[in-house]
């Protein structure tokens, strides 16, 4: 069993695709370039100056003063343990929104590390209404009232300004899960007083999945401080983290060199678009998608004024089959999207129009994609798709 | 705050380093080049077949038949957090045995879960003492006795034979880190009965830090099913995390699909090379930097037969000035190397000879740029190290 052909392994060549499912998002040439580029050591001073900056240009995008702003060394879902895993200690109340998969992700996170969860169910598809949150913040005494943003398995976007005053009203930190939102609509932490974030590289950030840009604000950091027993995870011990990321650089774990060099190239085009171009972006785009897809005769799951820009879920027609869709889609024109997730699996398609796929050409080729392989299917779309997506565009001058 | 100016960031260019230090060692372009093709979907077909090539590379890197065997999507420390979160519960008795920085991290790490810890202190610098687990594992009834392999902070090495042994005998899981040691030397997880073992990317596997093999073995994987609660981390419950490495696919978290592509390229080197190759190449190194080190008037802090070829400490003579002498090397060389760690800080230097690093032209240029660096700090080097490294080579034929 330990033998092995080594000419039997190829080189790597995935080829090209237009990746428009849930993320990963294309990853533009300069942030592999930059991921390329050669590894150096985790406390060499050009790698503490890349980490420096990273922060600065975190922080940038997050629209934060806070300190502790930083990539955690794994993936979204490990940013997303990290804020409870810190926050959160045995038999502190949590209130946590629900409307998909990533809500019951946080609820799951908060039993295991022993939190007393109140859950607020929403309904899949729809935004967070404030007015359950409220009223199961009123029923306990609450240290974090957490939700998603962006809710990746439905496309359905929460507001965030009334829960965090319903949060802060109660005393408690305020937990934002932006993985889908950040790099592609407006997160602006301070203004939001939101208490700590988790976002995800692979989204509208555009570049590969692996780190999970996280802050923290003050707050949090006193709660942080203030923790009675040591936060069960060793590796996302933001008390230690911060130490290597901050002025002490006291080396906790190898950072992973070659994705910081990619997640700060990524936040510097970023910065280079400017956030308001790239958020009006990601707007125009997604509204020309969906003027396409309405025009086919096909439905969107989310309610117009609900909708995420970034994450689309077209509800898949009667007698259409959702794999031999997504498969043709993959094997003929090299496009992917996702499937639906939970009890959605099966009942939409979600578009992605995030970051660097959140182009003009994108859209019109997923159009006429879309098109012809339903017809294969035997769903005979309405004409015009790409002329009302040419519609919106022209609208937008 | 949130203001910036995209200009003032310039392109990565961390210039070329010698790596020598306890990692991440020199990665090969190969698979800098692996690491830069195109992102896919963690689902795309093709990801999914790189991802079963990585297992059989792993496989046969780790020398086991373990079905459970892939690498986690964070650092190396997150696979030691991976193999304890899984196999320890509140209360489990475990034993550790602490011989430097590693083990320590473990108690750390048992002690947070709630694990009852058993911990055998051994001299720093030397090997752990079989008699000394025996007498532990007797005076209480482990569930799993830990102990690491390739003591990174030292450079000493445990043999594993005898207290695999110690460990079965009492009914024991046998839980393994070998970090360093992986790609460097003999692992045979089968042969040794070893229940659960982690590594890292960067140190003898020549990859980018970002992923952490683990493998776990049949008995690991029935003692994770009879778990009576749930593993405290989510991101880390390997009883999910194999759903989706395994036939099912369910999605977990967002694989890490870059560094997936460089890890199985650096797995694929190494293969070619054949591992019984690159353990001699890796023994041969290390005897001729020793020669070299003891030729110029150094000491080693390891007895011979207790060391590690791939991290070789060296005895900071008296008078001279740690931070300096890595500083000269850094600057005026591009040579890193590593300082010490806990009760050693300023005492040694760590040298790596790992993976790709691990070359007879490295060993020379590290010590005439030694003894070049120690003669400007007024230590006057023993003259022959050159010769005495030739010396090596020459017997070796």
């Amino acid at each position: 069993m330990t033998r092995i052909d080594p000419t039997s392994f190829r080189d790597i060549n995935p080829g090209e695709r237009l990746l428009m499912g849930p993320g990963p998002s294309d990853v533009p040439a300069r942030v592999l370039q930059a991921l390329a580029a050669p590894c150096i050591g985790h406390l060499d001073p050009y790698f503490l100056a890349t980490m420096n900056e990273t922060q600065q240009l975190l922080r940038h995008l997050f629209q934060t003063g806070n300190a502790l702003t930083m990539p955690v060394s794994a993936t979204g879902s490990a940013g997303m343990e990290a804020c409870f895993v810190n926050l959160v200690e045995c038999g502190d109340e949590v209130v946590v929104a629900v409307n998909g998969v990533f809500g019951t992700r946080m609820c799951d996170i908060v039993t295991r590390i022993g939190g007393k969860l109140i859950r607020v169910d929403g309904e899949w598809g729809r935004a967070i209404d404030p007015a359950a949150v409220e009223k199961a913040v009123k029923s306990c005494t609450p240290k974090v009232v957490a939700v998603v943003h962006a809710e990746t398995s439905t496309g359905a976007c929460t507001p965030l300004e009334e829960i965090s005053r319903i949060a802060h009203a109660a005393g408690a930190l305020f937990l934002v899960d932006c993985v889908t939102s950040l790099g592609g609509m407006d997160v602006p932490i301070d203004a939001l007083a939101v208490d700590a974030a988790y976002s995800g590289t692979q989204k509208c950030i555009s570049c590969p999945p692996g780190l999970s840009p996280v802050t923290f604000s003050p707050e949090a950091i006193k709660a942080l401080e203030r923790r009675k027993h040591p936060v069960v995870s060793w590796y996302l011990d933001l008390g230690m983290v911060r130490d290597y990321w901050g002025n002490e650089r006291k080396y906790h774990h190898t950072a992973p060199v070659n994705m910081v060099y990619a997640i700060r190239e990524a936040l510097r085009i970023i910065a280079e678009e400017g956030l308001e171009t790239r958020f009006a972006r990601h707007r125009l785009n997604h509204r020309a998608l969906v003027a396409g897809i309405e025009a086919m005769g096909l439905a969107m799951l989310v309610p117009e004024k609900e909708r995420l820009p970034m994450l689309n879920a077209v509800r898949i027609p009667e007698g259409v089959n959702d794999a031999r869709v997504r498969k043709a889609l993959l094997t003929d024109f090299a496009i992917e999207i996702g499937g639906g997730l939970g009890q959605f699996a099966g009942k939409v398609w979600r578009v992605g129009l995030m970051g660097h796929s959140c182009r003009r050409k994108n859209v019109f080729l997923f159009l006429a994609a879309l098109e012809t392989v339903l017809k294969a299917e035997g769903f005979k779309a309405r004409p015009g798709a790409i002329e009302a997506a040419t519609a919106v565009y022209a609208a937008a001058g």
